[in-house]
């Protein structure tokens, strides 16, 4: 195989477009079917599953990179997606990519910072698996949705922003521009419980549940009943303004 | 003034100690007699003032400088202190630093990273004014707690990373092991009662408060009563190890 340009450039010391030590990473979890999801994307040459990724683009704000990764592995554009962590410890396994440049034809040198030393800045979005386009990116060969109790060990440290994404998404919940994205504007009370059940993967009761929402003052119950099923009509309900426009605040 | 070797060497590109492109913040507040107080440093020839923070030496993980920081500004090890978010703008005013080096004698090349780009991972702490010994950096000439309300206006984004880091602060608030670095082991309810409305800048009611402390199960009465007041002897109260433990994992 030829060696790849961009890589031998970057090797060479002789592109400035990336910052150097840095990357972002997403836990992308995706909602469906009752069901929680987790994007994975497996690597060329090794066989080996991580989360989606890329480089910080030197003019890029780190914000920036991650809206980019995110759009261009699903396409989406405009969803909650949050950082939660720097990850930044001194091995990272950034060598379990030298056998992958090796196979690409391009030999980073010894020292290089993509094989020793990034720090990546992690970010997690929840989103709907109907909504999404998957796209590998041009290191992967593959990317697809796993179910969370199924997925394979992942490489560098991404086991562990996994861990840690999961928990901060499930602390996160009731901050209902995350469950916005999933939603249609106007909901059930069921459609919302499932959605925080899937996420907490638990069953919860369902007055209480009802109870607690409505307490928060984070939803309004509409006039309208959502028509059409078997059932006795349920009322619909939708996010209160102040709780949406509060998620467009970092 | 002759030229700062440090300085020149980083400029010449011939000091591989540091990660370039990355630096550490910290937002170290101070808890002293019913107030709250932010460590600030004056940088020298600039008269302004910022956070303390620090580049990150190769080899040292993330959290590791920010821990360096901390104690060398303060003294403090093993205090709680927690990463809340990475600020990653384009422009986060890092040229501010241009008249400061100029001044040091060392003048940086156009493009180096230290005046152009660098992404800031910042922490919080909380700390007993009384325990900290405050001492300057290499780049400063004064290091001394403000009050909140009467802080000057802060060099690059720092003003940004405080209200964050404030807000993060009262967010984390029930997070007991920040609230165990500035208590004694045993302690009565109307002490913890005081530090909570420190930080959150507001009085609370006595019952409720009394009654949500008790219910989160985080802390547990003791037996014993506190003596020597004046007025009736109250119970004291200690933290409940669980809670305590919670705080040594990430």
């Amino acid at each position: 195989m030829n060696a790849d340009p961009l890589l031998t450039r970057l090797f060479a010391g002789q592109d400035r477009q990336l910052v150097p030590h840095l990357s972002v990473d997403c836990a992308i979890f995706g909602f469906h079917e009752g069901q929680i999801k987790l994007l994975l994307l497996r690597w060329r040459h090794l066989r080996a599953w991580s989360l989606p990724g890329g480089f910080v683009r030197t003019g890029e704000p780190l914000d920036g990179a991650a809206e980019r990764v995110l759009r261009e592995r699903t396409g989406l554009d405009r969803v909650y997606l949050r950082q939660f962590h720097a990850f930044g410890g001194i091995d990272r396994g950034e060598d379990a990519l030298l056998p992958a440049f090796k196979a690409m034809g391009a030999k980073p040198p010894p020292d290089h910072w993509i094989v020793s030393r990034i720090v990546s800045v992690a970010y997690f979005a929840l989103v709907d698996v109907a909504k999404v386009a998957l796209r590998p990116d041009a290191f992967s060969e593959e990317c697809r949705w796993w179910d969370l109790n199924e997925r394979p060990p992942l490489l560098f440290d991404h086991d562990e922003i996994t861990d840690l994404a999961l928990e901060t998404l499930r602390a996160q919940l009731d901050y209902l521009p995350l469950a916005a994205n999933l939603l249609p504007e106007k909901f059930t009370m069921p459609e919302l419980q499932r959605l925080y059940e899937t996420v907490l993967g638990t069953s919860l009761d369902r007055r209480n549940f009802q109870k607690r929402m409505l307490d928060q003052g984070s939803i309004v119950r509409l006039k309208e009943r959502k028509t059409g099923g078997a059932h006795r009509s349920p009322f619909l309900y939708r996010f209160a303004r102040s709780a949406r426009s509060r998620g467009l605040t970092p």
